[in-house]
């Protein structure tokens, strides 16, 4: 980065300097929307109010023009947004406390904001050629009968996927700021409450989470149902010879793509940031070194909690919306296919109702987030009830909420006349998700926390050395697919069951519910995402407001209090992770059955089946099981390289100035920030240009064999192979990683707290080994993993029809 | 084990003690076989000439009277396994060496044979119960409507299926015994001829591991013709209202499956019982007390040295006995369904041909071991060439043989004048067949050896610690899945398109030979199979003599020539594993196909696809990928545990017993060898019960679901979505557990050979918590899994009347 030459250079102007360098080479797109941003901020207040409120009133116009349900959905969608707007307000009313604290609060936030300027900026460009290729695809393909019928152009519908790409995108991107955004204010907040009041700390982590999951959720119903409202005004949908409502979901695919694409390499660059970051400062510090974690003398410090920032809140929020939105569209499409087959008068129920259960979340959530409260007697400095029980009290707020929500939802809109108890069956597909979210949950806590016995093992394992810990982690997260797996396929094959038997029936009298019964299940396990995701994005900001008050030196029961809510927030984190590879599971079935619908409906030919026993299909798979293994592998290797990268640097800031062990000497953050920066940027390219490149590249070699060999849909159906595959290898091996990376940590932390001769034995060696292997499994590629599987549903769904024979 | 108290009994007493002890326990069954053998010994040897004679001449007949291909099989077969008698009377002869080398080899093959006896034990009462099962199933199951036709009794059938069952798994006990009775005896001998030439101790081990390959290659064969030809002529097949040759395949189900469950508890129990000694071994031995491996002062070495004869000697030949056999069987059915629905003059060819190819694999495998002779120059120390280069010229000539012999076969067998050049297309199979095999090796070699790049950057990421290490390590071997993923994709779809291409055809006039070409690529990468076992079985016979060298304190010019002998043990081993890995991918789509083709057979009612768009078969491939994942969890389980009770031994008695380090005690190996023994025994059960049980229940389970649900042949759907996805898993699981763990072991001999500060640096010290993490992924879970991918595919075929409606 050539910053060789000035290491004493202050702080903040080291920070932002290699991204100032980089800008230089990079086109000047970069920097353009935060040009706009600044142009933006000039303006007077009065001015977005006006904006603001024509803006609202168009979309309330537009909604009315389209079903009263959209309505209502922009209603709650607008309230949950003016109350996130209220809970950010509070939180940066809050003092940001000594100079101490903000200058390293500065540090972080001028790191996380250099790198996510220069990922996204990469990631634009990358959007932007895509664009282009979408756009190609979509003015040669063979548009739909009906959409033939319809008299749609197919540039109409190339420019129609083409801006929900962009919007999905685009969106994206701004969740995923909005998450960095205030947990780098947020952070020194709380680390100055916690000076205060325990429960004041834990408010403030809560409502920043909670104002940016309200943010992520909102913005993702809100966009969909945007879309959907403005193509059904101005492409004319239901009125006389023109398209049906049934069709309109598929023309929304490019949203879910846009959002995808863009969290892929969100989580991607964000993930090999934090744990190269992280891996690199503690095999020195730590393991060599044996100075405590987040403590100042380590170069990596700053590095290491930028990274919380960019790889759990920016890239977390890009993960969930995407999840949100690809799982809300698919399961739009499924509703208005299965609406048009049993010609239902009103589809407009089946097919908005994913997000109207989104809509009520925002509500559930926002009074769940309400409810948790600062206590009266804000001056005790101890907290009257454990965290970790005030959180979980929050959430059963919202939990039966969200069931008294779901049923009410689902009598509404689920009802018809062709099948009265048809409602009700589908009330307890969305029961079987809650369950199911229940019980992955409980078994990632099961298999991470040391209260139980896996995690005990592991740390038993640790005392005869790092390779028996290692083998130890590896077999538990191995194992600890076997019961998630189990519920899943429980609860995918009730869910078909209860929909199969609702009562709804095909012009033929088959019935025909059952993948809906999948869709409402996976709805019924989003239900709550809103206060899930505010747990989880607890987490990050908990553990850098720990990492501030350490570093800069706050008494000990300042730094007992955030040690309390950092080990809080680890645990939300896991149980977060469990939910939402929980939910990729379930969608998975809604997912590709909304391909090969898409496929039928482009190809005119019913593709039902995806049949294995076509060495064609099963090579497809076979294929699609192995990007799997390639991702992670690149995934993993990307960190281990960036972290050498660090270790060595940090080696060689400690031997080149002794001063920093003794504190006579500072040492030099922005040098090990902009290494971490630049390598994580270089290695996110190769593992997601995998991802994006190999479906389509599978799909076209296979349509191309399928015509040499005269078999038609070859190409989809090896796309279908490979996708069903995909995910099932995917399921299993985020759940591998995601497990053996938290029980690693937590066996770690169990030790620590005393068991096998407590912190400096050598079992504690040996677990911080496993810890150092669990960091990129659990942070990295796993999370990765989650983002990975819904991409590839939602690339199949935008090239479709490059795999098919014009 | 009650052994507590006298710590001091002599080696060979003690290693017997265990067994003895545990046979009062277990029923007087265990022994019997023992009882038999030794009674038979006590006969004359001319009562056994008159008697083989006899047996050949029976067999010949009744092969004369089934098909003149049979006796040309029974031709080869009994000459190929005279030659292997002469191999082994000729390293019999060889003399034992000094007294201090026949000490430690006794109390080798004394530990081998104890451990054989108990695990054979169990595992013979466990087929045992197994036998009744079946029968039970096979009393009330449906016959196929041409069984019904050939008037066979459901009894005979029953009897038919539990009797090759026993068969197979008796012949694969006799395969495993053979494997570990030669191996125990070349080992020494192999030692004691390093005192005088290099070339001799090659020799040495390569006919003793060729006597081995040609008995497991000719049992199989001969296992299979002598059931075909004895049903062909006491069913009568192919007399006037009398079943079919074509239908004759069908029966020999339970030969396989009694091989592959056999092989399945004997690589296990093999596998662990290595691994958990070797790890244990290494961990205290090289890692904490710094001693060498095989140091006579390390209590655990003997039980390390036994743990090759039983892990790598009696597993392999049992696993390649079942992979032989299980594809054999297959192929043979799919021939058989192809004939009949050509309506074939004569089908001997298609169905017989799998026997053929490995009648000539053991002809072709036998002039390539008589092709490595001796030098002139036996008082030479040094070798002449490289005993790599010498090996790997035998295998060249063996590879010559075999294409010109795989040419004449296919015209031999597989000309015919409805399809007049179908021959040449399969030999073409034949020829991707080698190609993919060729492959395979090459790149199991570019993933393990230290020459390439792959292995060299594990090394250096062991400079930065324990954790990058492993971590580097686990990236090689999740990308090392990528390439021959590609390269078995590739072989599948030209096999599938050459067979479809042949222009066999059906009585509709479409193209059926598909399949079939696929069975033939198969067969043609098993076409050197005898070669290739030889040059694995060397290896553990080398890895002792090493070991019997170094205790028995052997020069230093002795010690190089066992040293280099196991340095290219170490290669061929690796390089068998790809092989045996490659075949199992490619051997996949045959044995579904075969599973199908029963079923079809069974119910009636076409069985063509495999829809995975059906919820319950999805799940079915979801519970069979997670059914990987669990089986490889506890097999690194069962590894880590029984270890740690080794280093706990280890560590004990040199805490107890200082005077061992300083030569001036002796260890107690037999202690170690009975704690390995009983806990490898105790955890084999666990693993070996989920393979065996979980794909009957998930049949059970959802023929259930699928009566309750009216989906009919739901369970046998299900079934086959669980084999296919096990499948798909397994290879891919296998392929990153073989491969990380050969790179580890020798990113730590690169180290060794000086690279990165060499032995006793920290760099050092990483890679070798690698090599112990890989010891269970290469030598345990992995081949087990090849064994595992086999056993599933053969006892889906033997228990699918349960999954089929009555």
């Amino acid at each position: 980065m050539g910053m060789d030459d000035d290491h004493r250079m202050d702080v903040e102007n080291a920070l932002l300097g290699p991204y100032q360098e980089k800008s230089k080479t990079f086109s000047s797109l970069k920097n353009k929307p935060f040009w706009v941003v600044q142009t933006a901020l000039r303006l007077d207040r009065r001015v977005y109010y006006v904006l603001a409120l024509l803006t609202v009133l168009s979309l309330f116009y537009i909604g009315s023009r389209s079903s009263p349900i959209i309505l209502f959905v922009f209603v709650i969608c607008t309230g949950s947004l003016v109350y996130a707007v209220y809970l950010a307000n509070w939180v940066l009313a809050k003092d940001e406390g000594p100079p101490e604290m903000s200058e390293i609060s500065d540090a972080i936030r001028d790191g996380a904001e250099g790198f996510f300027r220069t990922q996204y900026g990469s990631i634009s460009r990358m959007a932007g050629v895509l664009a282009f290729i979408i756009l190609g695809i979509y003015m040669f393909r063979k548009s739909t009968p009906e959409q033939d019928a319809a008299g749609l152009e197919k540039s109409t519908l190339a420019f129609i996927t083409v801006l929900s790409f962009l919007l999905g995108a685009l969106c994206s991107g701004i969740a995923g700021y909005i998450g960095m955004w205030v947990s780098v204010r947020a952070n020194v907040r709380v680390s100055s409450a916690a000076r205060r009041s325990a429960r004041e700390a834990l408010l403030v982590a809560v409502r920043a989470g909670g104002f940016s999951a309200l943010i992520v959720v909102g913005m993702t119903v809100m966009g969909v149902a945007v879309l959907f409202a403005s193509f059904y005004v101005f492409l004319g949908v239901d009125t006389v010879n023109n398209m049906k409502m049934t069709e309109l979901p598929l023309l929304l695919v490019g949203y879910g793509f846009g959002a995808s694409f863009v969290a892929l390499f969100a989580q991607l660059g964000g993930g090999i940031y934090t744990k190269a970051a992280d891996v690199g400062a503690d095999l020195v510090g730590k393991v060599e070194q044996g100075i405590p974690e987040d403590d100042a003398r380590n170069p990596a410090v700053i590095a290491d909690l930028v990274g919380d920032n960019v790889g759990d809140c920016a890239a977390r929020g890009a993960d969930l919306f995407e999840s949100i939105a690809a799982e809300i569209i698919s399961a739009m499409i499924l509703g208005g296919t299965m609406a048009k087959r049993c010609k239902l008068d009103d589809p407009s129920g089946f097919i908005l109702f994913p997000l109207v259960v989104h809509s009520f979340d925002l509500v559930v959530s926002a009074i769940g987030i309400a409810s948790i409260k600062g206590t009266r007697d804000v001056s005790s400095k101890s907290l009257v009830e454990d965290p970790m029980v005030i959180l979980q009290k929050g959430y059963s707020v919202t939990l039966f909420l969200a069931v008294l929500a779901f049923g009410g939802s689902t009598r509404w809109l689920l009802y018809t006349e062709q099948a009265p108890s048809a409602w009700f069956h589908f009330a307890l597909c969305g029961l079987v998700g809650i369950i199911t979210a229940y019980a992955f949950v409980w078994i990632s806590q099961y298999y991470t926390d040391y209260k139980y016995d896996p995690v005990r093992q592991v740390a038993l394992s640790s005392t005869t050395g790092h390779g028996t810990n290692i083998i130890a982690g590896v077999g538990l997260g191995l194992e600890s697919t076997a019961m998630p797996v189990l519920v899943i396929s429980v609860s995918i094959v009730t869910a078909y069951w209860l929909g199969k038997t609702s009562g709804l029936q095909d012009s033929k009298g088959l019935p025909t519910g059952g993948l809906f019964g999948t869709a409402v299940a996976t709805m019924g396990m989003l239900s709550t995402a809103g206060y899930v995701l505010t747990m989880d994005m607890f987490g990050p900001i908990a553990d850098n407001a720990g990492g501030i008050v350490e570093m800069s030196q706050q008494p000990e029961s300042v730094r007992e209090i955030t040690d309390l809510l950092d080990a809080v927030g680890n645990t939300t984190k896991a149980t977060t992770k469990g939910f939402a590879i929980g939910s990729a599971a379930l969608a998975s079935f809604l997912l590709f059955s909304a391909y090969m619908d898409e496929v039928s409906s482009f190809s005119g030919v019913p593709f039902t089946t995806v049949d294995i026993a076509i060495p064609e299909v099963f090579v497809g798979g076979l294929l699609g099981s192995m990007l799997i293994y390639l991702f992670s592998a690149w995934a993993c290797a990307a960190v281990g390289r960036t972290a050498q990268e660090v270790v060595s640097e940090v080696r060689r800031q400690f031997a080149e100035r002794p001063g920093i062990m003794t504190y006579q000497e500072k040492p030099d953050y922005a040098r090990c920030v902009s290494i971490v920066a630049s390598a994580s940027l270089r290695e996110m390219i190769k593992p997601g240009a995998l991802a994006v490149i190999s479906p389509i590249v599978i799909g076209i070699v296979f349509r191309l064999i399928g015509q040499a060999t005269d078999q038609p849909l070859l190409g989809a159906k090896a796309v279908a192979g490979m996708l069903m595959f995909a995910t099932v290898s995917g399921i299993l091996m985020a759940l591998f990683l995601n497990t053996a990376g938290g029980a690693w940590d937590n066996a770690k932390k169990y030790i620590e707290s005393g068991a096998y001769g407590g912190k400096g034995s050598e079992a504690h060696k040996a677990a911080v080994t496993g810890d150092t292997v669990g960091d990129p499994f659990k942070d990295t590629a796993g999370p990765s993993l989650h983002v990975l599987i819904k991409m590839l549903a939602t690339i199949t769904l935008v090239m479709a029809p490059l795999f098919l024979d014009n």
